[in-house]
């Protein structure tokens, strides 16, 4: 069972003391893409270090195990596992050693041909000690023919298309580097004479570092003594940046792709609110992600933003339910409504998407027993119809609500008086990329930036339907 | 040391055959009023079990700790510790052994004059197990002549005053106690034919159960097998709510006092617009107390209500702090500034106190940072001036800010450009008691409910000297 | 259920600086007498102190744990829990405060008569947190009108008969108290500057004290800075030495009662072969405890020693069973035949004590299986037909093989070709007490040393019958 | 930094229901061969499952972890590493993926030219992700053109010469694999209708398994729905039967090469006995490994046999030690004397060898410390004069103190009286191969039935210079 999917993030820092600490809290700021397991490699100048565990960053690492990551590099990874099994075995970064040394790596992507590389890697001998697609890429640099390992990576990715951004440490070079349609974010930054490299700013923010600029699409960032290093060795391709993160997966208070998150959200919320406004007396959001737009609707609307739902935020991540049912147990842990807000209130609900309808039918449910006459669904983005290859977890085609039902049957399922889905045009207006040239909308278009065959369609998707049927659903 | 402080949570439940597991749900919605203890007692109706533990309820109960709670009735607690001795010995509900047979006992609130009484208990003889006031009160019921443990209970508290939530659990009934002034909250409610008590009603709505009323003020509650048995058995006296629940103990979505708080928050807010306007651009909030107050404001005001400031919501208990300096790091690891929201905007700060000023200060700073071009800082209640001596947790005198400097002074310590604290008047009105005659004002007023000798005062205020100076700010 | 008897060990010193980290080593050579909970309680002159934790000693103190326990004074207790209801609040010392200030005592031993005492203290108001007759101690003390701890610990033991060797730690001092039979033992030792006492010389020798000699029944030792002062506050009383810490419970490596424990089983190995000579090939102990004797039943007979039964050292305290049967499993997963050394041979098994009989039949029958022709099970003590009230858990004595059938039933039940038990007059030899006058014998002889009322003996062997079956077999 | 050496234990169980708990069981038996991890790994006809850990059998394994192990089939592992970087990475079962679907294997034995093979693995593209030698087997299979596993398992080893009892675990098979020389032992067993295979058959009493012979050198065993196929597919060797695995690495209670080690061991020390008497009173063992061989002796003499050095058996891997110096702490810890044995006897101290000569110094002061006036001591090997690349962790010859002194200056080096040597031939006399035509005595010798380059003898020995000092001790 070979689940190559993921969404994670990654941070890395180069000449600093504290290397393994300041990782550490680079995680801790990176937290939200990833609950499952994490991990960090350093680098003493002369061998590699790992610790790795499952659980949260703050569950994994005392000060035990952050004195066993000594040295002035280090990488690390969060990691959302969306697959069945999940094991230490697939938690990030790997670790291997091999004839050019020890060689660490961590990614944020997805390569959707890296099964068919795998097959023909296993016929070549290659043994694998995961399931990740990652791991396909510690085998192909291990047998290029290039010497130096940054020829090796080229030589691996000019042969594997997919999604990457990607860290790897040597003894002495901390090397990012993103594939050629920059899928994934992968910032740069500087924190005194320390390079440092995250997925999201929100990263920096803590440490005090400063953003420089991204990791470009298609760009190879070399750290080492003598300073940074950048190449840009592959064909320049047409940029597709996943414009999901801006809906739904970065924290508000990062810049992404070099853009304001919360801005971008917050205009999701004014152009829904213009493309499908509603007769009601309230704007609540579901917290926490929809929270930007929410503002910006009932901004751009002039009805009253409420905080009608609360989140509670001690939820660990196992939960013992009660033997007696209670009705939407799993939405009632996490969220609970303020009656005093809602009750007899036309409520306008923002949220950033609906992908089985399960869980948005509970909230409509919950808002209602708290007292709401009327609920009316806004979602940030456009109806999810197509699964993602490139690193964020989707289920099949089969199980996308809106890839099966029109928009009057999901309000009429989820229960909603009525349902408003962000235009297109619209959610690339937000992001200011009106005509789309920059971002990859695969899963709102079926339109995706690298063939997908439908082999291998026919197949991730199948496997997809393995997953657990909540797995999508990871913060809330 | 005897620190007898402390905010708490506590839950009962009464016939049902989940009651452990309930107990562990209620907890959990009660998380905020406590997270470094907590524990369950429950009774089998033969004898009591006893679970406790240091950290979060998620963290202390596993299937198995919850499979080692069986019975039909059980009481929880969560504990937020004052002093500086944390420790095992102090988590409640306390279990102990008597000539009535066993008894459980959780508490929230706090008796100031339960060292006297402790002293005296010694003298005759008395061991103590625990520094809390709560274990006086277990040694006053076993020395009590009255025959039945509700009528030692009276006997109890018609000698030793102060502010009490307390169950008490035995063998074959579940005991519920409000002092007569009924500082802490304390509701009861009913699910299917089994009685709930919790301190909000938050842990009702997780279970599913029916708010019926709160426990009055001076009432006592005995729940048995023949049903709910009430009584008024002391000397009514004027109520003396705790107000601090409303402006920031509580959760929103909670009814306290029967009263919802994020009304009253949002009244706050409102009419600290009306008290303390501001030519400003935004109204940010200091997440998450400080939300409700701040719509309330941005709606009277008419300026936009913007999350300036978002939330780590990943912070576990304990952090490793970098090596290296990072200025503001216990605020930084808890709060990001979204800088694209507050770049070059007047921003209107809401918040719900200031203890000792250095947190707020931190915070301003944090704003500036991001590009603030004004910071104009509003709390949503009136200056805190006094301590508090009836189950939160404030420093002594010396420490509070406003007890020593004017509020201009205060607005130039933080760094802000203009600050406004809500009236007395204001925040009455904001809580429906215009006249002051239902609510506990002490820490605004310097009038104690409670006479508080001039010996009690110094000999706390000392203690208070103790505590860890952040100890106040458990949730930023 | 109150449930008084444990087995245990304790260990103190005064005045070292490593007094902590002292009394853990001393635990550890300790671990013998009690491997269910450890505690140790440490004095920095100021404050007391407290770590206890389930489990071995080795798994309970971390370093981190060491380092809450300052201060150059420190008692310690292992316990063997023989009552159902194990539970952290029964593990001692016990840490209480009161009007003398802060109290630790442990306790090896036991107070037949607490459950009355404790009957009248909780009418008179006392409340308790175990179900240890140790706490009844605590209250006493507490209670007593001499101001002095000493003297209060005179007064109560004064009312309280029984067997106990204590220590008391509090602020500045270290009491060691031993009752007049002087049930069990205690010595005192001295390392450089510091006293120390502990249950047995064992620890004495794991840290390089020097013993010096025993604290006498009857004795009271107070170290303080000013030295050691000794007492005999009460009535001398005729000793009753308990005979089973020679024949079973002690390391055989230690003095105790100021004489060899390996001598002693050495002695009875010897008598046992003059008094039941058996006409077979080799002789086997059980190990451990069986070792000693079979070497002096060897020596004596002429018949070979071998070591046929191999013990599996690495059997933790819990195990997790096969689902499908294996023979004997619990005699198996620690003992296993070498059946090079049985096979065809006429075996004389030789243990210490034969109690239900149940493990002794699986036992034999390991031995048959592994090829003996005959096995002639020897006995190093008299047949056990009264419970211990003194200290030994030993179940009821309905449970009592012996008490209930003859030798020849017995070794007909464990499936012995022969059975004989040394004789109480050839253990009291080997033990140099010829006249019986220094040990009590009341579980070989029914008479004990104090007169146990009917109704007293009673309720014990109902409690007692509430243990579980295996709880007097800890050790193989 | 490439450490190879290892002694570790294995087990293997086919075609049970319970067969996750059974392996686990086994390991129990064998955690003697490995205490610094263990691993299992189970097949439940479709996939794979592991757990590996660190520590002991009874602490890594609970019920959650052994559901975790479903499927009729399992193998398992005890590690004891001999690098000084211990690690999860390196625990055994591996699991690994490839075109032959998964495989999991385990090994006890080492392959002293594997790392000249890994170095061209690492050239021709592989990596790694331990620093075992076993890995490399797993690269070579996987790289073999034979299509069967069991095929290309033939062509590896035809490639790799050294020591290996293996087991491979597969979807649907157990596969067992002895090196032609047969330096380790792997025994075979029944259970019902299951296989069962482990090093030594002590793992089969446990479980009550029937041994029926050993897996023969050169010899693969095939375990599969069809019952068991044996092969011989390599050309014959001498045997080399590793003797120090009867002198001191199995337990006494296993048949090991088809013979009972413990009566090896009481050959041992009768031939020792008439090899180099001694003018003494007692004979004591150092306990566990010397008890066997000291009872030969004894019998031998005529001198009487004494428990002299009693063994604490609740030292955890972790100690934590005193602040102030205590002499021969490390000895002290896991060994006392019993004063009363050897007080003024000349004592004749039995030991199975003397590696550095550093704890036999301890162990013979700290006997003449308890009193013994003439200490001989007599080891029941040869002096150990070359290191073992067979599976055994020896120090490097510069640290075997009998590569560098005389018997004559070891015995002044260790304070002894006298020393003697068991002579080689009375060693393979014992072991009934008096030729010594069955038996691997390089260690003894120098000659090795594998000739080793002086190439890898250096690097071997260079590496073993970075072991701990104390590793070669891992039972006293």
């Amino acid at each position: 069972m070979y689940k190559p999917k993921e969404e994670c993030g990654v941070f890395g820092i180069f000449n600093n003391e504290d290397a393994g600490r300041l990782a550490y809290l680079g995680l801790y700021a990176l937290q939200h893409r990833g609950q499952e397991s994490a991990g960090i490699v350093s680098s003493d100048s002369d061998r590699l270090h790992q610790v790795r565990g499952m659980g949260y960053v703050s569950e994994i690492f005392s000060h035990d195990e952050l004195s066993r990551l000594p040295g002035r590099a280090a990488i690390g990874h969060v990691r959302y596992s969306t697959a069945g099994s999940v094991s230490l075995r697939e938690a990030q970064p790997f670790l291997v050693d091999g004839y050019r040394g020890q060689i660490a790596l961590c990614h944020n992507g997805n390569l959707p041909y890296a099964s068919d590389v795998r097959g023909q890697l296993e016929l070549d001998g290659a043994i694998f000690s995961s399931t990740s697609d990652t791991e396909v890429v510690l085998h192909k640099i291990a047998r290029s023919r290039e010497v130096d390992l940054v020829g090796a990576i080229i030589d691996t990715f000019t042969e594997i298309e997919g999604a990457y951004s990607m860290l790897f440490l040597t003894r002495d070079r901390l090397i990012a580097v993103r594939d050629p349609r920059g899928f994934r974010p992968l910032c740069l930054g500087k924190l005194g004479d320390s390079y440092v490299v995250a997925s999201e700013t929100c990263a920096f923010d803590l440490i005090e570092a400063t953003y420089l600029r991204d990791v470009e699409p298609g760009e190879i960032v070399v750290i080492d003594s003598e300073g940074l290093h950048s190449s840009f060795p592959w064909a320049k391709e047409k940029a597709a940046l996943c414009i999901f993160e801006h809906v739904y997966f970065s924290r508000p208070d990062s810049l992404v792709f070099g853009r304001s998150v919360n801005k971008s959200r917050h205009k999701m919320g004014r152009q829904l609110a213009r493309e499908y406004p509603a007769d009601a007396d309230i704007v609540v959001p579901v917290p926490d992600s929809g929270v930007s737009a929410a503002i910006g609707y009932a901004s751009e609307s002039g009805l009253k933003f409420r905080f009608g739902l609360v989140r509670n935020h001690y939820v660990g991540r196992t939960f013992i339910e009660p033997k007696q049912s209670i009705r939407h147990f799993g939405v009632k842990i996490k969220l609970n409504p303020v009656r005093d807000l809602i009750e007899g209130q036309r409520v306008v609900l923002i949220d950033d998407s609906i992908v089985r309808g399960t869980t948005s039918k509970k909230i409509v449910q919950m808002v209602r027993n708290a007292g709401a006459r009327e609920v009316h669904v806004r979602i940030s983005c456009p109806p999810t119809i197509a699964p993602c290859f490139y690193g964020v977890d989707t289920p099949t085609r089969d199980e996308l609500i809106a890839s099966n039902l029109t928009v009057e049957e999901i309000a009429r399922f989820i229960g909603a008086d009525s349902l408003g889905y962000l235009s297109l045009e619209g959610l690339l207006r937000a992001c200011e990329d009106p005509l789309g040239n920059r971002h990859c909308t695969a899963c709102y278009t079926n339109n995706y930036p690298i063939p997908v065959t439908s082999a291998a369609r026919t197949k991730t998707e199948r496997e997809e339907g393995l997953f657990s049927r909540e797995s999508f659903w990871p913060r809330i």
